[in-house]
């Protein structure tokens, strides 16, 4: 598949230990490539995530939310190509196949196993598949992250990580992340799947509390086309192997650090994934202003996001600041005309009610000609903010879903 | 522009006493076609309205608000080619002339004057354009609705009118409806502007009673694009020469015949917005039944409705179910995933948490080929229902809405 004109190429991501990945071909579709990851946890890995807040969630869903709770992993299992959402019993019990058969192998509980399928929705997971794929990949040699990217994805058009570093206590502890998505993008609690990896040592509940206030920050404000995936899952696991002091608390040294370089680390992979995002061809930030509170300023940056007639504009390259007023108005929070500003890139195009007469509009079309845009949206009412991130809505998005074959 | 494949035929509509239509150039944009139309109303005409629920109405919508309070109307005026919003003060003057000018040749107050505008955002009304376009109205010879219907779209590609009879008391009454939207519809109380005439008798606060629960079952169902509009407006007109003894409560003789008579008529003109819808190839009725709450299943079905991936998939004739599962689990309503029954047309293709194994394709291939799409949810969970009516996203909503130019 041709990359998307917004790729980024993948970055160099170090190894980080206590986590061995690798990957094998379970053939779950008609293709020749891989599509099972298996990441092998060592023993004391610390485990945390954000999953769908879909009704309707996956069997890996309730699962990993279930396992959650115990806080301690021993291995990632990752299948593309069927999501396996929707499909009962059946479903249930190819989670539970793999899980139990991950942990035969590893010598360790089932719940330890955590399990993330991503793909077409109504097709139970073939347990013979998994369960010959699982087996290949525990023979396979270790292999490197971009190898694991690449084996997560299904509709991407390129391989997504990113890479942060942190110090605590005089140790320097890396955090490693890997995610796919790029259509059903509008995650709920977390985008598609993404799973980040660190060395460093974290108790559980407090990685759960660092990467839930990451989440709210990052992956909760992108958005693809509005359609919240049946199986968005993020999962960070903490191997310890740095050695740091465990981080329990915001009182313990380097963790404002750590907790940085986390938020750094989810901004980064939840953008690639708008990068991604089906037929788009420019990144949208949307920046909302003057709301408010934070979380009305959210709601508005999400209605124009949203809204397909404002990203079928910045598709045709349109100054079309009436349809942000537009999305602004539909977002049902507070909002008083005449007190909106709009502005493209850094040109105010609109306030106080109406245009701004005889502005500049060389600078304007400059900026929709790029890759990057910004829409910025003042409210004129309090101090509330938001920013969020999306892609144009054109005729390729449109092409890939019309075409794709349940 | 050539008709949507979902077009009908504008059908044979009465004159209705009391109410008599002109049309003329104003020249809004540049194009040589009726874009102001004139509608007279005799004294004693009964007047009722639903207007858009967005925080940034046009100056129109607030100059109506105000004007229904009264309850009695004496003219309409409709601008096609500039919607007049976001205009600040010079937006309202326009409004505030319009409704002086046609006051002083009509001898009655300005508050009788009702004004509605559509088109571009953002660029005010010209007065000197709208003046000279209501004195030519003034003059012009009486036209028939299909010239009004005409002269009242933008982005439209046919006609949209509708009519419904009722007896009361003896006496027939007829109800006559012209509608225009195409984009930009997601109404969230009425849809982008309709015009309801009928010669009843009927008070003006029971007339506002009856189009408010009509517009809940009716305008307030359609989507095309979940964009609510700065200029959503139904006015209904009630001269009341049909002589019939007027209505003032559901207990008066003939009430709940018309009311019936105007559901039918708001329907009929809401489904031929979505028949309009730009890009439109397929009409879809989404019907969700067995949610806790009618409000419930009408969110639900909403949230169907207004997603890309569902809407597309549709474009692409594709079954995929699992895009109407995803759909409802992001709806935020109660809803229990093994509970859940999808069909499409008469054929039920997913419950009890998983695909109906074997079903018959053949009926739900020639179903998706056809241009009529029925999507039926039961969620299995109680006796609330809910029907909304949308149209499917294709590569002509991205052509439409891409190059269309601010």
């Amino acid at each position: 598949m041709t990359p998307s004109p917004l790729a980024r190429p993948f970055p160099a991501l170090p190894q980080i230990a206590g986590a061995r990945p690798a990957v094998a071909r379970a053939r779950y579709k008609e293709w020749d490539r891989c599509d099972l990851t298996f990441v092998t946890l060592d023993e004391g890995t610390a485990v945390a995530g954000v999953l769908t807040n879909s009704k309707c969630p996956s069997p890996e869903v309730e699962w990993c939310r279930n396992a959650l709770a115990l806080g301690q992993a021993r291995a990632l299992v990752v299948n593309a190509g069927n999501s396996n959402a929707f499909t009962g019993s059946r479903g249930r019990a190819a989670v539970e196949a793999i899980a139990a058969r991950a942990a035969a192998r590893l010598g360790c509980q089932p719940s330890d196993v955590f399990v993330a399928s991503t793909g077409v929705i109504g097709v139970p997971l073939p347990i013979d598949k998994a369960e010959a794929g699982l087996d290949a990949a525990f023979t396979a040699p270790a292999c490197d992250w971009l190898a694991a990217a690449e084996a997560i994805g299904t509709t991407d058009t390129f391989p997504k990580g990113a890479v942060q570093r942190a110090v605590i206590g005089g140790r320097t502890v890396t955090l490693a992340g890997i995610i796919k998505g790029s259509g059903m993008i509008a995650p709920d609690m977390a985008t598609m799947l993404g799973f980040i990896f660190t060395d460093a040592a974290v108790e559980p509940g407090f990685l759960q509390q660092l990467l839930s206030a990451a989440n709210r920050r990052t992956f909760s404000c992108i958005t693809v086309d509005g359609d919240t995936s049946t199986s968005d899952t993020v999962l960070a696991f903490a191997t310890g192997k740095a050695g740091n002091p465990p981080l329990a608390s915001f009182g313990d040294p380097g963790a404002d650090a750590f907790a940085a370089a986390l938020d750094a680390l989810c901004l980064e992979l939840a953008q690639l994934v708008v990068r991604d995002g089906e037929g788009a061809a420019k990144f949208i930030e949307v920046q909302v202003t003057g709301a408010t509170t934070d979380g009305s300023a959210h709601r508005v940056a999400m209605s124009i996001a949203n809204s397909p007639l404002v990203k079928t504009a910045i598709a045709g390259e349109d100054a079309n600041w009436g349809r942000v007023v537009m999305a602004v108005g539909k977002a049902g929070e507070p909002a008083d005309r005449d007190k909106l500003s709009i502005r493209f890139g850094n040109t105010i195009v609109a306030e106080g009610g109406c245009a701004v007469t005889g502005y500049d509009e060389t600078p304007v079309a400059t900026h929709l000609k790029g890759q990057e845009i910004e829409i910025g949206v003042d409210l004129g009412l309090g101090a509330g903010r938001a920013t969020v991130w999306t892609c144009d809505l054109t005729h390729g998005y449109i092409s890939i879903n019309a075409d794709y074959r349940s």
